[in-house]
């Protein structure tokens, strides 16, 4: 086992093989983990979450769920969740104007930096910030159309696994969000980890 | 007034001012039409469904909500709606490989390719195809979760009108879908039109 981690309020990006596995651990049990995928062969295909939701018939993907990239191709596939399967595909990664609005003053981390800062270390530019799959983020949808942020439900612990569907990159996001419940009622980021597994 | 026919099957853009109106009607009542909207001073600062959705909580747009950029700035506000304010912000648009997987054999028109078409007769090269807003595209959430394609409740002339809280260039296609019933139970695509008022 080797346990990598995504510190409280930072990104982390690895490179998949076709065929391995990620597995994402809620160490903590309330922190989301905001998740992008990337070919390696093009960058410029990537997970898209508005091509996902075609493809699943779903908001929120289930186990045996392939996530496809914005050419449709199968890029990531949900194999395990022991987290309560409660994740979000509708919400943008939180950024510097997200903190803003918030009333913040100076820097806040944020998701989308944390994605540029995550690839830079592989070397990599990411083309744009996609929408991610957020994952152990609970986004209920009320009479078909309300959207609401509330706590996660998953516990410490708990973990969603994805195998890779083609050669990639997965980045992902310890959610600095300590302004609205999205990490728990705590208000308090935490640090999350993965483990690559063949 | 001097309405502009989104010709059936096609893409058509325009420039609006800071305080115009567009008003895009649906002529034939079960027509689709995917719409964009990008900042005129920089347009790879653009309408983001998933950054509209986390400012307006919902995920259809209803009279007075704004929709907002990758950005978070204002750039469309939704001032009417006489179509029964049925509209999608969580499919894509079509394109080539949607066709393909639908079993559509050589080349479909998409509403991809008509967005790269419709900025290409301002000069303009989209820097991306973000996740449109579907007008009068009818795609309900069951139970908080599934999404499914049903026909327009829309009516022949029935409406929408938002207004321009930027300089913008907006774009439209007249979705070319006849394999599912997204522009309605007969598989037709149809014309649509808009019109820029003052």
């Amino acid at each position: 086992m080797n346990l990598i981690e995504i510190p409280a309020r930072r990104g982390k990006a690895a490179r998949l093989r076709q065929g391995q596995s990620v597995r994402i651990i809620n160490t903590t049990g309330q922190q989301v983990v905001d998740t992008w995928a990337f070919r390696a062969d093009d960058i410029a295909e990537l997970m898209s979450m508005e091509h996902s939701r075609v493809a699943i018939g779903r908001i929120i993907p289930a186990i045996g769920d392939t996530l496809v990239t914005n050419r449709r191709n199968p890029i990531l596939t949900l194999t395990a969740d022991t987290s309560g399967g409660i994740h979000d595909t509708l919400f943008a990664a939180c950024d510097r104007w997200r903190y803003e609005r918030l009333g913040c003053v100076g820097y806040h981390d944020n998701c989308t930096d944390n994605l540029a800062a995550a690839l830079a270390e592989l070397g990599l530019v990411p083309p744009e910030t996609p929408a991610p799959l957020n994952l152990f983020m609970n986004i209920p949808v009320i009479g078909g159309n309300r959207v609401q942020i509330c706590p996660p439900v998953s516990t410490p612990g708990s973990y969603v696994s994805l195998i890779a569907e083609c050669d990639c990159v997965v980045a992902f996001s310890a959610c600095p969000q300590d302004v609205v419940p999205v990490n728990g009622l705590a208000l308090l980021p935490t640090e999350a980890h993965f483990e690559v597994l063949d």
